[in-house]
């Protein structure tokens, strides 16, 4: 009997991983095509060639193309308790925090596909505007006060897309060669002025 | 003969206009070709077909395709000379300056569709990193001297493109509201702070 649990106990586990394994590749996937191709142009049959498996499987994990953009182009930014962090040292850690999760993968990271989606997309725009508005707004309200936290993680947002923009796409040099400390230690002047 | 003359002169003016239309005509045919294709899928024949004309014109005027993007997405920012602008107004007179200059036209404004093109398209990326490159460095070298001019230009492009981004593609409410007076109140500290 304990020899047919861990039988079927591996099993289940077998077919978790293999389910895990289908699903990440989907997303994997989606993400390309809604970066390459945009929201209009992308289909669930595109799709789910590119990531060597049945359109009906998509369909059963993801529902419709809505659903499979949603789990696709999800953004955690896993910011730090901004409250916890010394004033001083604020501006540093808010760039440092977005440089060192692009870093890891400039050419896949969800955050950067999406603005690279944003300019032509509106699905993406409006992505992009609720991860600034849900996640970066709340974490500055323990810093700025909750009124002024919306204007100040708009103006933020700004400002380390436009960091994105200039290291990871269009590559300006003075961005692109340093490393991510160095940057940051350019940048935080400008975002500290931005907290007031 | 006097008669003749003012005729021949007015029909050398008709032609000259005539030239001029069908140059505006092919250059905006190939601003929003590169804009929504990119500068790889954009052809000669489709912008030809798009400005309603033969395809050797186009050749005739730019040459070929590098010829054409060259002219189609030449980027003039008439920065105002610096050096005369009183060193408390100069971080919102420069933001004003990109601002006031976008909000005439912000669907076709080339460096708009440059900004557009540029997070796929690689020549797209190049002309803007010239850009900021030979017009806003030599504009700030009168103030912060030469010798910072470069990495304070590249910083203030991220700033300025991070503001385009999110006010006319991201669409951020507290970036797109207010008008271009009140968002260069917004963002002026930072620039300021950049400036040093």
């Amino acid at each position: 009997m304990k020899a047919q649990e861990t039988e079927e106990a591996g099993e289940h586990a077998t077919t978790a991983r293999r389910s895990d394994r289908t699903r990440a590749a989907i997303l994997d996937a989606a993400r390309r095509r809604f970066a390459e191709q945009g929201y209009d142009r992308t289909t669930i049959r595109a799709v789910a060639a590119d990531a060597q498996i049945d359109p009906s499987m998509v369909m059963r994990y993801y529902g419709n193309k809505d659903g499979l953009f949603e789990a696709a182009l999800t953004v955690d930014l896993h910011l730090p308790d901004l409250a916890t962090v010394p004033r001083e040292d604020l501006p540093r850690t808010l760039v440092l925090t977005f440089l060192n999760r692009w870093e890891q993968d400039p050419a896949g990271d969800t955050l950067l596909v999406l603005l690279r989606s944003a300019v032509t997309a509106d699905h993406a725009a409006a992505r992009m505007r609720e991860i600034f508005a849900t996640q970066v707004g709340p974490a500055l309200a323990a810093v700025v006060g909750p009124e002024r936290a919306p204007s100040r993680a708009a103006l933020i947002a700004a400002q380390l897309l436009g960091l994105a923009l200039g290291r990871y796409l269009l590559r300006i040099p003075t961005l692109t060669d340093p490393p991510p400390e160095e940057v940051a230690d350019l940048l935080a002047p400008a975002i500290a002025a931005t907290l007031g």
